[in-house]
C-alpha cells in the first residue's frame, strides 16, 4: 500500500503501477504478470521478452506493449496519491482485500480514500433502488443500523436512493461504511452526494479502480458493481425494479460465492418486483437484518480464519466461542501484544493504532477482528478498546 | 354416488358406508376393507371372519368390530341424505374424486351439498389468515376473479377472513367454489357464513367428511385443511401469520405433492410472516394469479390425462393444443356424441348435462374439460355451451 508521502518524490513501484492502470486492458494478464514477476516496476523492466518467457500468448504481449508505450502515470494521480488518507494498493500487494482477491475478474488495483483497513472488516453490500419508495428507504437505514451494531461494515455504491440511504444511516449511526465508484476516486457522483463523498472519505473508505479524475461512463457502474459485490460477505436487496442495477450487483455476488439476500415487499409495489425475483431465483428472503447476520456469520468466523492464516500471526482466544480455527494460537505473539500495548481503555482510532504498531492496517485490522470475536476488545463508532 | 332419493327408502349401500363412517377409527382401514371387498355392505356382511381372511390385524378386527357393535346408521344423516342436492360419496366409488384419492390419508367418504362434479374440476384452493389487512383480503378477492376468469375452481375453508372473501369473491365473478368444512355440511361455521353456505350449496360445493349435524370441534378442522389440500391443484396463501391454520394446509399440500404458494408482503406486516416462512421452506414466491395458473397447467393437463384413461372415454382435440394424451381418441366416441347432442348454444348448467345424458357427473365433468382445453365448449358462470 502506498500512502502519503512526507516529500515530492512519488515511490518506483507506484508510478509503475500507475503506468499499468493507465494501460488499461485485461485485468487478469496484469494481474498475472505481477504475480510472476513480483511487482509493477519487475513487470516493466522484464519488457516483452520477460512476458513472452513467461508464457503470455504473442497478441497479448502484442496488446500490452502498445498500450504501454503510450501510457504514463497520469501526473493528476500521482498528485492524488500525495493527498493525505489517499492510497493505491495492487494486486501484489499484502494490503489488497482478500475477500476480493478471491472474487471472479478482481481488479487490478484499488485507488482508497479514507481508511483502507476497513477493506478487510467484514462488510454487508447493502443496494437498490435509485428512487425508492419512503418504505424502501426506511428499511436501508434500519438494516445498516443493524449491521453497524453488530460490528459490521456497511457497503453500497454511492447512488441515489438506497445506496445513499445506507451511507448516511451507517455514518449517522457511527458506523464504518465503504463507498464503491464507478468514477475516480475523487468524482463525487451523483453530485447531490459531494457532502457525502467527503463524509465517507473523513469516516469511512471511498473505493475506486479507475483513475482519479475519471467521470461517469455508463459502463463502468456494472463493473463498480463487481468490486463492491467481491468486497462483500453478502449483499442484501432492499428495493429494487425488474431490471435495476441492484440486481446486477446480486448477480455479481452470487457468482462470486457470496450469499444474496433480498427483502419482500407488497405485491402491489413495483420496487418489490426485482427483489421477488431474486428471491424466486435463489436469494435469501430476509425480513430483518439480524436474518442475515445469523446467515453470515459462519461465513465472517471463515473470513476471520482465512486472515489469521494469512498474517501467520495467531491469537489466542480469551474463550471458545465460534469457529475451531482460533484454537492453538498464542497471546504471547509479539505482534500482539505491541497491539494490545497499544490499545487502551478509551476508544482509539485504526489509524492511531496503526501508527502506534507499526503493523499494516491489514493486520492490525485482522488482529482487532479476533480480539472482538473474543471478546477481549470492543468497537464503539469505529474506534476500538480493551473490554478488560 | 348416493343423491336425493325419490321415495322413503335409502339404498342398502349408503346405509351401510354411513355406518361404517359412524364406526370412526382409522380411515385407511376401513378403505382398505371397502376396496378388498368391493362395497361397503360387504364388508358388513365379510364379518370378523372375512377382514381376518382379507389379513386385517387382529386389534384391528377388535378394535372394528366392537365400533360397529355400537355404530348404526345416523337418521339425521339418512335424513339429509334426502334432501335434493346432498350427496354421500364414498372411497369405492366411482365419483370419489382422483386427485383427492392419490392424497395421503383420503377420507373414507365424503357429504357433498351442491354441485359434485366440482370435486372432478381443477381447483385451487386459495386460503389464509382469519383477520386479514384490508390489502390481504382485496388480493385474495384478486386471486380468486383470477382464477375464475381462466375456469378454475377455487376451494377453501370457509374460514372468516382470506377463505371467506375468496369464496365471496368467486361466487360474485360467476364462477365455481368448493367450501371444505370442519363441521358437517349442514352446519355453517363460523355463524356469520350462514349465508354464504347456502350460496355456496347453491352454485358450488360444500364438502365434508362429517356426519351432517356434527358441531365445530377443534381438532377437525386440521383434518378439514388435509381434503382441502388433497382436492387442490395447488394452495395459494394469500396472508397468514407466523403459527396458523393455513400454514398447515400448504404443509398437507406439500405432503400430498402439491404445488404451495405464497404472496409475500411488507416485512412490517406480520401477517407477511407466514408467507414469507413457507417461501423459504421452499414455496412458490406468487406476485399474481397468472403465476399460479402458468406454473401449474402442466398439473392441469396431467389431471386431464388421468381422467381420461380412468373413464376410458378418450375425445379427439379439434386441434393438438397441449398434452399427447388426447391424441388417438376419437370425436365418434357415443358419450361424447350423448354429451354434444345435450350441450346447446345457450349456457346449461352441469346438473342438466348429467340428467340429459344420463352419465355420471365425474364423466361429464372431465369430458367437459377435454372439451374446453379443445375449445369447442366454452364456459361461463358455471354453465356450457357450444362455441361453434
Amino acid at each position: 500500500m502506498t500512502g502519503p508521502l512526507d516529500d515530492d518524490s512519488t515511490d518506483p513501484e507506484s508510478l509503475a503501477l500507475l503506468r499499468l492502470i493507465a494501460a488499461g486492458g485485461s485485468s487478469a494478464v496484469r494481474c498475472a504478470l505481477i504475480e510472476r514477476f513480483g511487482g509493477a516496476a519487475r513487470v516493466l523492466a522484464a519488457g516483452v521478452a520477460g512476458w513472452r518467457d513467461a508464457g503470455l500468448p504473442e497478441d497479448a504481449v502484442a496488446a500490452l506493449s502498445a498500450a504501454l508505450s503510450a501510457a504514463v502515470a497520469p501526473p493528476t494521480a500521482i498528485a492524488w496519491l500525495r493527498e493525505p488518507a489517499h492510497h493505491l494498493i495492487g494486486w501484489h500487494q499484502d494490503d489488497y482485500p482478500p475477500l476480493l482477491r478471491k472474487s471472479p475478474n478482481p481488479p487490478l488495483a484499488l485507488f482508497v480514500a479514507g481508511d483502507p483497513s476497513l477493506l478487510w472488516q467484514p462488510s454487508i453490500a447493502v443496494v437498490g433502488s435509485r428512487g425508492p419508495t419512503p418504505g424502501g428507504r426506511e428499511n436501508a437505514r434500519d438494516f445498516a443500523r443493524a449491521f453497524v451494531a453488530s460490528g459490521l461494515v456497511v457497503g453500497s455504491g454511492m447512488a441515489a436512493g438506497i445506496d445513499t440511504a445506507a451511507h448516511e444511516a451507517t455514518l449517522d449511526a457511527g458506523g464504518r461504511t465503504i463507498a464503491v465508484l464507478g468514477t475516480g476516486p475523487d468524482v463525487p457522483y451523483p453530485r447531490g452526494n459531494t457532502r457525502l463523498h467527503a463524509r465517507i472519505v473523513g469516516a469511512g473508505a471511498i473505493v475506486s479502480e479507475y483513475l482519479p479524475g475519471t467521470g461517469p461512463v455508463a459502463f463502468h457502474f456494472p463493473s463498480r458493481n463487481r468490486i463492491l459485490a467481491g468486497l462483500s460477505v453478502a449483499t442484501v436487496v432492499i428495493e429494487a425494479a425488474e431490471r435495476s442495477g441492484a440486481l446486477i450487483t446480486a448477480r455479481l455476488a452470487s457468482e462470486a460465492g457470496r450469499e444474496v439476500f433480498a427483502v419482500p415487499g407488497s405485491i402491489h409495489n413495483p420496487l418489490a418486483r426485482g427483489c421477488h425475483r431474486l428471491i424466486r431465483d435463489g436469494a435469501g428472503l430476509v425480513a430483518s437484518a439480524q436474518e442475515v447476520i445469523d446467515a453470515v456469520s459462519p461465513q465472517i468466523a471463515a473470513l476471520a480464519q482465512d486472515l489469521q492464516q494469512q498474517l501467520g500471526a495467531p491469537i489466542q482466544p480469551a474463550a471458545a466461542v465460534g469457529t475451531d480455527a482460533r484454537s492453538g494460537s498464542g497471546v504471547d505473539d509479539p505482534d500482539y501484544q505491541k497491539l494490545w500495548r497499544a490499545l487502551g481503555h478509551y476508544p482509539t482510532a485504526m489509524d492511531q493504532l496503526v501508527q502506534r504498531t507499526g503493523l499494516t492496517a491489514a493486520a492490525v485490522s485482522s488482529m482487532l477482528l479476533l480480539m472482538e470475536l473474543d471478546g477481549r476488545v470492543f468497537s464503539q463508532h469505529g474506534r476500538y478498546f480493551r473490554s478488560r
